[in-house]
């Protein structure tokens, strides 16, 4: 794993002082990624040092190392990465400056009476006068933690408070954490089923496969708001937008090649639905556990071996999270590959490439918050109560219409891609709930 | 109940025309809040006009009266309280701009999941590294809202935003709105206690006696986290500031006092509960309800009539919502009579000053949002698991103390005043928690 750390580094401040440091950075395999002066003193300098260096590296001999220059010594330490979560990534803000009794007594009482009171009769109005149709929960029992495994749920609130800060960075939705000790799905339905008058959307994060499959779709079932499982259908939206930027650059039209899902976990799982309902006819997958298989193919699916897909499939997507699980001899001339467990993919793709492969990734250009933001937008603003497979695929096709220059996806922080991707679901969303009426 | 709404008047630029407006306005009994030119004409100018009316007036008559004075007209009509709470009043933000990939690339994968790591080994560092020990929940299954009933947790969504605005503008904490649709008290308690990991502290709001009894019992059982529920406490701890100040300006001792509670609604016994733990030895009160008229014996009072209360106690305290309960000839000669009830007090002050009372005030000088915000932030700086009575008493005192020239409380918008709160309630639990080790 990656460490991010600054240093606090004092030396004289005479040329060829910081090259011997830098050189000692380099020696060691780390790499520098900023170095500014910070503080000029009688004689020395104090340069602010920002390493990257992977954890199997033995920090503390470089550090050694560089005190052991001559007039040269590391007088401060600190973690870039923890720098930025201290006291957390989100907080609740008031809309509006209370600083009158004017305004106190407007926006509490006596004031507020008048607008429960106008929500009591008209239900519908607690969508203008209350920030509920921005608010999305985000639920997890923190069993599936990034590729952490089952960490549990307080361990896994920063990303939970990451993915809070990314909605209201990028589409100023509000973000609430849900930390579920249990897991039980039951349970969980049950608990989630209860608050959830409290948000406009619920937003299930990492939660483990195969209890988050039933705990969606009985949240779905029960709860008139959107429901959501990001592992699932996230990641699902960005691969098939990499997937159509990919096959639109190979000149051929993924609906008519066979596609081969490897690892049928919550993202597998979701990628092959998604491509189903996109129109692929041809889906087959693996994945040694047979509920898995057995759930592939209730989806309309065909389960067989590794060896089986990568000898049938044209487009193949691995998401099992082992290391090397593709083995070179297996890719097949012309095959589309996106190996794309992190860090270490199922086959390199220069190996892919090497081997055959007409075009191969990894997991690095799949960045699965391209999909969520807009698409949680696009759903509250449209005032629908399911995220529907059109809904879905429009995130995709907007995604791969975005992407520039030979890219398979556009930048992740360009707030335009996601008021765009909100768009194309809102555009969706309405067209579907016409249909209906 | 009153309405404030902002009037648009058309009217030429010439002397006398307004005051002809504000005449109206005077002769239906309604007040001017506020007039502001907004925009110059060419011969006209449009006026804002805010009046404050109760809403038993005709208010249509008013507009047609404006509207037929000579080449005036109303051009435009809104409810300041309404757009005060338009689209909410809170929302959750990121405390750290994310507009870099690098900084992307910390808060969220891959550094986040150092951060998670950290916490899995060392459960405490969730409160240095996530927003978690700033978070209040603030429950409500809408039951007891305002003066309002039973209107339902959603219509009650205003007055939980509300509560977290004030939370964030006054100590920087991030309330969470959480609506519960639901009646029975185990059930509450066990959603509570499921979702109780998410959060620093639980705030209950406006749940109705007696379920609010056992649920804050039980859940401060359950919970190993602050649980507080504010129509109790936090008026009794207002209460209780109040006295203080009423009695010290009368030269009484309130602790030697005989104390009598009107109404043992949640208010009611949280005040009884309160004073007896601060060392008042006599206090008495009614209640209609038997089951109420136990737990007052429970606690250590006495329960009698009305009548009863009025010719025992020195000091009376109603909270019944029954305007003009207290007649006038109850009152004894000298008591201090503080008649809470809103908007319409059980004994109106100046009646109750003319029958003797050496003291009398009514409900709004008593404003529970003096007390909560401070506690709640003292309670999480102090990192304890329970809001105790000397931490309750501690707010009391402070708030006395800082009443100003013959108030009784201060100003319930001087952060300074809440700072001082969080600062009293903090060195209260460390004493207390120094006292336990």
């Amino acid at each position: 794993m990656h460490i991010v750390e600054i240093l606090l580094v004092e030396a004289p401040h005479k040329p060829g002082y910081m090259a011997k440091v830098l050189g000692v950075v380099g020696n060691f395999g780390a790499t520098v990624e900023g170095l500014n002066a910070v503080r000029r003193l009688d004689k020395e300098t104090i340069w602010e040092v920002t390493l990257e260096y992977d954890d199997s590296l033995n920090i503390n001999e470089l550090f050694d190392e560089i005190n052991l220059l001559p007039d040269t010594s590391i007088t401060g330490k600190s973690d870039r990465v923890f720098n930025r979560h201290k006291n957390g990534k989100i907080k609740t803000v008031s809309s509006i400056n209370i600083d009158s009794l004017e305004i106190l007594r407007d926006v509490y009482t006596p004031g507020v009476a008048r607008v429960c009171q106008a929500i009591q009769e008209s239900p519908k109005k607690i969508k203008d006068f209350t920030n509920l149709q921005n608010t999305v929960a985000i639920v997890t029992n923190g069993t599936a933690i990034l590729g952490l495994g089952d960490i549990g749920p307080e361990a896994g609130l920063p990303v939970m408070e990451g993915k809070a800060a990314i909605l209201a960075e990028l589409v100023g939705l509000s973000g609430v954490p849900i930390l579920l000790k249990e897991k039980d799905p039951l349970k969980i339905i049950e608990v989630v089923e209860a608050i959830s008058s409290s948000f406009g959307a619920i937003l299930l994060e990492d939660i483990k496969a195969p209890e988050c499959f039933t705990i969606e779709e009985e949240l779905i079932d029960r709860v008139n708001k959107p429901v959501f499982h990001d592992d699932q259908h996230g990641t699902a939206m960005v691969v098939l937008a990499a997937l159509l930027s990919a096959t639109k650059q190979q000149n051929i039209n993924l609906k008519d090649r066979v596609f081969g899902q490897i690892g049928l976990g919550a993202a597998g799982m979701g990628i092959c639905n998604l491509l189903l309902e996109y129109g692929v006819k041809d889906v087959v997958g693996c994945d040694l556990d047979q509920e898995a298989q057995k759930k592939l193919r209730g989806l309309g699916g065909n389960p067989m071996s590794l060896q089986e897909v990568m000898a049938t499939a044209d487009v193949v997507v691995a998401t099992t999270g082992v290391k090397g699980l593709i083995k070179p001899d297996m890719v097949r001339e012309g095959q589309i590959i996106m190996a794309l467990s992190n860090p270490d993919p199922e086959i390199e793709p220069n190996v892919a490439i090497e081997h055959g492969a007409s075009f191969a990734t990894c997991g690095k250009v799949v960045n699965n918050m391209l999909a969520f933001p807009g698409l949680f937008k696009g759903t509250l603003a449209a005032d629908v109560s399911k995220i529907t497979h059109s809904m879905k695929i429009a995130v995709s096709e907007t995604l791969s219409q975005l992407a520039k220059d030979g890219a398979l996806v556009p930048a992740a922080l360009n707030k335009e891609v996601h008021d765009r991707v909100a768009e194309a679901v809102y555009q969706a969303a309405i067209k579907q709930k016409n249909e209906f009426l």
